[in-house]
């Protein structure tokens, strides 16, 4: 491999001599070598570069940076964003913690991409965009990471995270619309319980994911909120009048979503409570979708010694051994990822915990946690939707046994005969092996005809939603 | 210890003569002897006490139970509010998942009290209220326990955690405007950075509360929602029409709270996403108040040997070897506090996530951890601020000492020198053991006129609030 | 209520007229009013009084502290060993984090105490044992209370935490052993899988056991160590030659457990990695008995919609509204159980990991997790023995109905007619609702007698333990 | 792009036409697009190698594979391990719980590999070596993944994570010794207290690590015990006798890591405590390092107004805009690792916790999360070690500063004047702001040359180690 020289305030560096990155990137990707390369999410870069444009725009009308600046460094940031300069950004999670050396990063590959966009050569000459100067102008990492992090956050839930959510609660709520009248046992402490229909079951699914999009939404307030002109410390430094507010509209055009400057920039340095409130709905989400997943290979589960009162689809062999297995293997992808969440939500609330004076140096494993988790969700909610949830089918026979056999349709006399008497004639079916209403006349408790009138599962399932 | 004689649909259970709770209060007390005794929160039972009076009121709104049944029901639920009856919940946590053996403690606790209320002996015959058809009437566990949540949580979080984090909030506040002049040195990755004012410093610390009081009452629209109404399943068997709605109305009446009938009550029975949610908004204020405790008991290490910038009270002696330390204690006390929330936020969730079919037995964990949480969280926020936040003070020699040494006033010269010549200042002002001052000029950088002019500390600390 | 006066060295404090507290107790009282009153584990006051004990004589056998005082402060210490002076420990969890004033708590009440044992009034004169002085002679709260952790930790899990485990253990053994016969279906990811036997089953649940108990114990030399004679910062300082290693011998003839001075105090001061350690096997503990607890209650789910392959005991009517119902409510108590030490160990992991410089400040909170952990899942263990493992009987005909129904018999035709034959054969009985046998003979892959001869659920259950 | 085609028991799939794997990859590619492709570690990759090679020299020894299949299973075995099919195993973690599809993933490589080594042609003809019946012969999904999960945990642990944690012990252990006669002030509760060496300070931290190494060695029995064996359910149906002893033999020879054959194979496939059980060994290191890189930090900090008793090495420029600063980045690193760990090890215990009946199906997702903490701590101790311990230096001045100035000198006092009369001279000293001496004589508690005989900082530091 061939090298230039590049120089930092530190001395001379050696760099691939065909990359744009330059001192700083190197040394870090030189100090830091922990687990696979170029592990610092793709959304961060993203998001640095939508940061970097609109900082050079806001400087510009502040009259701090000369438009021709502004334009090439733009230009710059449009390339990153159209994927052209993904190889670029080599640096991984697990460097210093307030992501400098990933700002670093963005500030010197549109330093050195401006220079050979202006026809020079790599290395040749001083370059006409200096990145601290120029391409960090009215910035610190301090307020670049965080803002950063808030853009990447909100970008992701909105374009990945809701969309999978929403489908998946689309979906569920079809079929608890479809399956509103299909009558079966119902189960509590996993035990045959009180009937309800199998769309009722379902409209709890959509009901807890209901939820869980407006608990996530109800933190955006908090995640539009952006740090940048607070600069080193929140006291805003070396920012021209002015530059937060505008800033901060700049990159709300530039994203198309409602950022807003911090009011206060003092905790948008110091802590990331914004990213800890967000992924705890998302950790919430994850619980949700524990339930969800869990209950329907539960109730799928057979095909001739389980539960069997739903078909799910059958995508994938599902044994190596065992031949013919079909198993539940969507919903084993969607625990799994809420077993991730949830060990996520721990990091982030740890990260969280531990800033210090004016700045959490946290944020690079707080940033990348939660876009593991918000991807993740969004991905499993539609793989879950588009290869199990579509295809969910009652399975009539099973529910139909079921629902028949089942003791607990004795709860419907309660207010005829009373609790004890009701519990006799249940013990007793049990005991003997008898159907309800063998016992309930055996005991002399009812008569058949007012077993008719009253022991009815269509009956027993409310009006309710 | 003397017994009488109690059944149940089991048959015949030996309960101490002088208790009013009823045969499976015993089998339960009998069968979990897990921890300490009596371990249940007693916001639980007060919850319960609300539920069973209000259930009371319904029914008999209803027409399906008696006026005077209503209104003995009501006597015992209001003794057990005035806590008249303490010591009759022997029951522990670690019992049945639906928390129904709690519930049956109180409607037997209620039929037995009634029963003495009316001038009867206990124990001496058939009792005129019935623990099942009538205090449990158009009731189930099911939706009783995790009603009982609903109320217990959002009223300890409106009597105890808010008013403790609004007052700790507001004592902070007033801090940051007092010090709102005092120039200090900020600190970045633990080391000397840029200046603020001390007012900025705190202003951080209460916008982080005032974000979580926000996170927090975002989660009471859905902690409002009530399963009541659902009974067994959340298909509202063996309840009168209407009986939902009604019955939040009088839980809301009688707690002052907006409490509102749950839309959707299979989701309410099966999990406890609510409860998941509002305590993630209270894990969110553990990660809050673990960085402000920690800042502040950092600001005022010392005497000699630390950090050194503020006075806290001084409260007890610190050390039983050490003559005359004083330490942080109510710090510790608050990040203690914040470990065991954040500890907590995993057993809910674990808790949550792990719900099946139609109902979550994990009820009574889940509550105990909210209501654990809510309470520390509220009570460690009045003791921090009583005997800690209300006493701080700046110390001015500590202040002073570090401002002037620090070399990241450095920073105001960018915008004038650049960034490279300017750290060629503070890179050898280091290595020479230097003022600024001296540094820059010696390096022939700048005069000594334009130091004075460029690097003024007070106008280093920005406009912002 | 009457008050007498105390002082310490920061001046006078009025006391209860009754109690043996002193100064310092009262202090800590009045500042940490956070959460229950008394809420420090007694299991730490009672290792409190092993450790000043011990102390007491090691002083005096080193010539630093006359036997008078000795026998004393012992004879205090016994008092507090048993049970006598359980009210005069008022202090809770939520104080300083060193435990300082628990430990102050203590040398109070043994001065005191003593004091009225040698014929004087309390609050009247001067002491003839000194709180500091000689109580708390050779010792700092900073190795006292770590000291008294590994005390309480050690003796919890000799005493409580194994007995329990192994006694459920036992009964699993047990239950394999007699159930190594019950041919039965297995199930992977909850589908049907080929055959075992109950017994197989169970063993598992044994193996787990064993391996947590290993684990469990592995932690033991770590937890060993002990910090006393580290005083207040490791060093040992003001403590006689000697002392270290002597008092550890008293402290383990006085509890009778294997405890030795711990080769490195700087470590056990300013961390507590035993204790983390140790929670963790507990930890895993809880992962294994969720899974466990998990089993029994699917394997017993019905008792006619559900699995229905064994029987547990019916301990308690299960529902306040579904007659005759019975439900899992042991498994139930366990599962929480698991959920609340999963927690604890989040919170055991922050407080252990945010120990600085000399000193670990989350102690306090570390004992009580840990405890709460130890007793829970040893009484935990025990419940589930006693009200459900003990009486777990298979429910031959759900085992027999799920065996003949099941397709997966079919994998011992892979050797003979290969993986993808078999596979045939599974999906055609599933889709025509055949047995195996006609679906085999029908598809004219093998003959009714190969089928006999190679499909033996009996061969099928290996010769494995 | 081309195509082929492949079957599976489920029909016909396109497979890409260059491509080694079969239907069932491509299955599963398609179906589980969550998160970024090819998630799967390769560490399980190469686990698989070792295991089937094995497994082929192991049905050859027994007689059921002859050993031209044999010597073409471990051919591309051995290309595995070699890294030249690195981009033939495109699966994700997020797939069925059992990882069936990622084992079927290496049968089809092997046995399309092995078509082309005996000079065929991909896609052309009828493989001699077939994935299921070959090289899947006396295994299932059910017991060779998680046979990978232990293969490839061991030997992170071996080959990463302990030379990792070794290297930077023996840095510390080294600082230790040569930092032994440095006396430095003494914080305890972060507040000034009796002075120690730093080579003390540092001592501690070396105990923290010898016992973390400790801990996780105290896991590689249970970690050496391999399912294989078990195949579907844990009986071992389709294994020829004594092949588990055998095939665990042949992993330990090729692994050169002492494997043996799980003795109960229900745990080993429906349980993974072995992984819980080391995992939590990790976090316990984690929460070490966290401590002893948050320790550094803080003593380092400065330069001019932090604590500045030590000095680590300039590696980066620290910030974008404070020119000349310079930042602890490699602590930031192992923190956030450490923040990392302590989730993943929660992702892990809920996984763990969630298996049923004879199958966990969280096993992807708990190899992922262990080998993510096994890498990260290994590669960030070396990165800490070489780019931070190894340089680190007392401050010579900044100690000398600190050690002068402290009161808690006083303590040495308490044997010969007592804590109370100490105390006073420590307050006095404190208010007046004079030293301890001039408060003590002052005081007339004791001479000047009592004094210089009795406070002497040196005589403090004990004799321990």
């Amino acid at each position: 491999m061939s090298f230039r020289i590049e120089h930092d305030t530190m001395g001379e560096v050696q760099v691939p001599a065909d990359k744009y990155w330059g001192a700083q990137t190197e040394r870090s990707r030189n100090n830091f070598k922990i687990g696979p390369e170029a592990s610092m999410p793709k959304e961060i870069i993203e998001a640095f570069a939508f940061l970097k444009k609109a900082a050079a725009y806001t400087n510009t009308d502040l009259g701090v940076l000369p438009a021709v600046k502004r334009d090439l460094i733009a230009q710059v940031c449009d390339e990153i964003l159209e994927g052209k300069l993904d190889s670029e950004f080599p640096l991984v999670i697990w460097q210093t913690g307030s992501g400098t050396q990933s700002n670093m990063n963005v500030n010197e590959v549109v330093a050195n991409r401006a220079h050979v966009l202006q026809g020079n050569k790599l290395g040749e000459g001083k370059t006409f965009i200096h990145p601290n100067d120029d391409v960090n102008k009215s910035q610190s990492s301090n307020d670049t990471y965080p803002t950063a992090m808030h853009i990447a956050a909100y970008k992701i839930l909105i374009d990945i995270t809701i969309p999978g959510i929403e489908k998946l609660r689309d979906t569920l709520k079809a079929k608890s619309e479809a399956f509103k009248s299909v009558v079966k046992i119902g189960r509590t402490h996993l035990m045959d319980a009180t009937p309800l229909t199998l769309g009722q079951e379902f409209s709890g699914y959509v009901s807890q994911l209901d939820h869980g999009l407006k608990a996530l939404r109800n933190t955006f307030d908090h995640l539009s909120e952006l740090a940048l002109g607070g600069t080193a410390v929140g006291t805003g430094i070396n920012t021209p009048k002015g530059y937060d507010v505008k800033v901060a509209e700049y990159i709300a055009k530039f994203t198309n979503l409602p950022f807003v400057t911090a009011e206060n920039k003092f905790e948008a340095l110091a802590a990331h409570d914004a990213i800890v409130e967000s992924h705890g709905a998302l950790k919430q989400i994850a619980v949700s979708l524990m339930k969800i997943a869990n209950d329907i290979r539960m109730l799928a589960s057979g095909p001739r010694s389980g539960i069997g009162e739903i078909h799910i689809p059958d995508n994938e062999p599902g044994s190596s051994i065992m031949p013919g297995k079909v198993n539940p293997t969507q919903n084993e992808a969607v625990t799994m990822v809420a077993a991730q969440v949830m060990g996520n939500d721990v990091t982030v609330s740890i990260g969280g915990s531990n800033g210090h004076y004016e700045l959490n140096v946290f944020k690079p494993v707080m940033a990348a946690a939660f876009l593991q988790s918000a991807r993740l969700i969004g991905d499993a909610c539609v793989s879950f939707n588009d290869h199990c949830a579509v295809g969910i089918e009652p399975n009539y026979d099973g529910i139909k046994k079921h629902l028949e056999n089942s003791l607990m349709l004795v709860t419907a006399l309660n207010p005829h005969i009373g609790y004890e008497n009701a519990a006799k004639i249940a013990k007793t079916a049990l005991k003997e092996n008898k159907s309800l209403r063998e016992a309930a006349v055996g005991l002399g408790l009812l008569t058949s005809e007012q077993f008719d009138q009253w022991v009815r599962p269509e009956d027993m399932i409310g009006s309710l939603k």
